[in-house]
């Protein structure tokens, strides 16, 4: 099995599971998504550690698995665990490679919608199902299609709406989505045209954050600063809308601020 | 072809140009979606009147045909067009034959998920893929999982907000979607405890609030009146829940007030 396979092969089980979660209390449906977590989990691992020994192993499900080497896979088994939960087919694998703390190599798999998205640091592009990505053309926030990460929580939403309310007031179409990965991805197929989310984690973001840049997009974390995969949250967008987006919350970038 | 070849067919096609949408402006983006919306309406209206010539068709895509005959078909050529074109799967075709008013049966597919939901008047049950469908047993807010059909508008989220602050502040979980149809399938399939949407119209209601009738749900319009698919948006939940609700902003159900 080579990484492709092992992926396709967990979302094959992770497909499986989402059309066995019949299950009728909270509690028991919470329980059977952590069951499912740690399933889904421990087989990537298992596999991942059988063909690369001496790659480490950083996942949200279990604690890190340290190796000697330079590199470290960065796992998300379900990147939208909420959807999967409520019954929306928009959640996905995530696998990251990093060597010496940059991404090198990012996966990330929805088996319900067979949508695997895969870039690799020394390939030009990043494709989707084989074909090749690239952001969109928008330019201006009232044509825009965004995403922002919350779900239906006022304090949350209003504390994008503070940073954030041109954009919410002005944009074509706006939406709330908790699942990273895929949203970034997104942005990268030119789908969407910019994803905001204070609150994504390292696993999250990392993978997609690869397929992204090769896509040609853009990435900031929370205050438009310098992007990097280990901080909570980030700005993706294509180039273009990303002069629109500072512009509309009144900021400047961090190279023409350096520049002061 | 019966119904069932129809919309599976339908949902092939609308699976292709899914995949096919890699385009890079909002304008040429949502020509697109016309334009993909026109098709799948045509390819469904043509078949069903090849196949039943005396039942009109009502769609939200084109004008009514009108028949001699008491039975209509009520047909959503894709439910959740946002995320369609921002690429998310949680979309759906759906169809409802109505009988004097009545809805009688009822097809909602998600072609990508391959979700295939079905209800008829006649039958006991509901089935997502042939599996019977049962609501949840969620009683309290507290335990529950939401959604509402809201997107990242936050005049709308404010309006949601004053009516539905406890439920937004005490859920389990709360969510903002924009595919009605599947979303109450989702009440249906007890993955959701309700779904509130204040917007939704018939297309994106009919079909989908058979099966959650027959899946043991309860349906209301915004105000906790007797249920009306035509009339614009409603409350779909499980029996136990919608106390809960009810509690929640302090109404009183229809029944109990004409008691009163």
């Amino acid at each position: 099995m080579d990484v492709n396979e092992i992926i396709i092969e967990a979302g094959r089980i992770l497909s499986k599971r989402y059309f066995e979660t019949q299950i009728y209390s909270v509690k028991e449906r919470y329980h059977l998504l952590s069951k499912i977590d740690i399933e889904i989990n421990e087989f990537i691992i298992n596999h991942l550690t059988l063909m690369y020994p001496d790659i480490s192993i950083q996942s949200e499900e279990s604690e890190t698995i340290q190796k000697q080497a330079n590199r470290t896979w960065i796992l998300d088994p379900i990147d939208g665990t909420t959807n999967f939960i409520m019954g929306n087919p928009y959640f996905a694998i995530s696998l990251a490679l990093t060597e010496n703390d940059e991404i090198i190599e990012a996966h990330i798999y929805n088996p319900l919608s067979n949508e695997y998205y895969f870039a690799n640091k020394d390939s030009e592009t990043a494709t989707l199902n084989g074909q090749v990505l690239n952001v969109s053309n928008t330019s201006e926030i009232d044509e825009a299609l965004i995403a922002f990460g919350y779900s239906a929580n006022m304090k949350i939403i209003n504390q994008y709406y503070e940073q954030w309310s041109r954009v919410f007031d002005t944009c074509r179409k706006g939406i709330g989505w908790v699942a990273p990965a895929l949203s970034i991805c997104n942005v990268a197929r030119g789908r969407v045209d910019a994803f905001i989310d204070t609150g994504c984690s390292i696993y999250g973001q990392s993978a997609a954050s690869l397929v992204l840049k090769k896509a040609g997009g853009k990435m900031y974390n929370n205050e438009f600063d310098m992007y990097d995969y280990k901080t909570k949250g980030g700005i993706f967008c294509s180039e273009r809308i990303s002069n629109a987006l500072i512009n509309a919350i009144g900021k400047k970038k961090t190279e023409d601020r350096a520049q002061e």
